[in-house]
């Protein structure tokens, strides 16, 4: 699709893209409460993540890793779902299901394919201790975990972006941003970084499928990581 | 030597402790200037290392990674030896040697082994971008890579040891800091981690072998990385 040299750096969005929140978030409050929708609390707690982390890019709430967000969210919506009941253990349990959420079945083959002949790091505005916990967890090959906490600021601010290609003394077009959501892309091209769209249709759930549609300013568009690896000959 | 509860997280020292510089740095300007005392040389770059973070730590400059600080130190040693005509690129290359150092025999096969039950990352004052392309290199395999720059200070500031903590959400007796230098120990111990030893008697060279007695504040004191597996139970 281009004819930009290889990225040296792969810099991977991790909730979506890397690690299926939907059905793990799910799984985990079904197994604590059998009576609640897991898919519809999921869908719940995701949708106070941007409003929330959005407090925190406006200066309202001071620099605040995604643990403490989500503890936010968590405590706002359990009442909505009739588990204002949970003790503060169960409560802490839960928000840390972050850290245990499970890859796409492609992840963990696609990523040994692509650190072959690239640095593959996160670029995540989850924290340094929850990506790791979730890397140790689920197997992710990662060389490097880099985190919104790294830079103090959340995706989109370009300090994200162009602190991966300051960290590794890197031009910007010689990092790549893997990512499943087309506005973090939009926002890495911004600050001149090579980007490549990865399609997870079930995202938000089997019931709801999301378009996963080619956006022709995209570097690469794939399938998967391993049809990724395939694209940049891993 | 202790009834501390096992750690959860091991946080490596790494130059010196993880890879050795002194044969790395001498190896690669005998290859550069086959007429240069490499030992000598490695061990003058090296001597440049406390004074010139000192300036970091005492504000004299700014946040300045240790690339930054290992070119300073090389750019103002390369005339005592009568390399002052090295070119650009010759220097750029030289000057990441510090990426390209090798691991002690022990190390890739120790950390294999804590790392079936621990948390492994790095807590150097090298700069991230140096020490994910050293792991690469080297088969080093951190779940995490802590570095000064992550804190924007540099060891013995308490901001590193309980930075890595707070980057876990574990109390600091929870973290174990691993290295072959007693001051560095030290200053982790007075801000409540768990110390372990390591023996590294051919730091500085085989020409002059240090003092590796134990100190018994250490929480373990170990002849190398296997050996300190084989005392945490892995």
């Amino acid at each position: 699709m281009s004819a930009l040299p290889a990225p040296q750096v792969l810099a991977f969005d991790v909730f979506g893209t890397v690690v299926d929140w939907h059905s793990g978030i799910a799984c985990e409050v079904r197994a604590l409460c059998p009576g609640v929708d897991g898919g519809a609390f999921a869908l719940a707690w995701r949708a106070g993540y941007q409003p929330t982390m959005q407090r925190v890019r406006s200066g309202e709430l001071g620099w605040t890793r995604l643990d403490e967000l989500h503890r936010l969210i968590l405590d706002s919506i359990l009442d909505d779902f009739g588990l204002a009941d949970l003790s503060e253990v169960q409560t802490q349990h839960l928000n840390k299901a972050w850290h245990r959420l499970d890859p796409w079945s492609d992840v963990v083959a696609g990523l040994q394919q692509l650190k072959t002949r690239h640095t593959i790091c996160t670029l995540s505005n989850g924290n340094i201790g929850l990506l790791t916990n979730m890397a140790k967890r689920a197997g992710l090959p990662w060389d490097c975990v880099l985190s919104a906490e790294v830079f103090r600021a959340y995706k989109p601010d370009p300090a994200t972006y162009l602190g991966v290609a300051r960290v590794f003394d890197l031009a910007p077009q010689q990092v790549m941003l893997v990512a499943a959501h087309h506005e973090d892309l939009a926002a890495a091209r911004a600050c001149g970084l090579q980007t490549a769209y990865i399609e997870r249709p079930f995202e938000f759930g089997r019931a709801q499928p999301k378009d996963v549609s080619p956006v022709a300013a995209n570097t690469r568009h794939a399938r998967d990581f391993l049809a990724l690896a395939d694209q940049l000959g891993c």
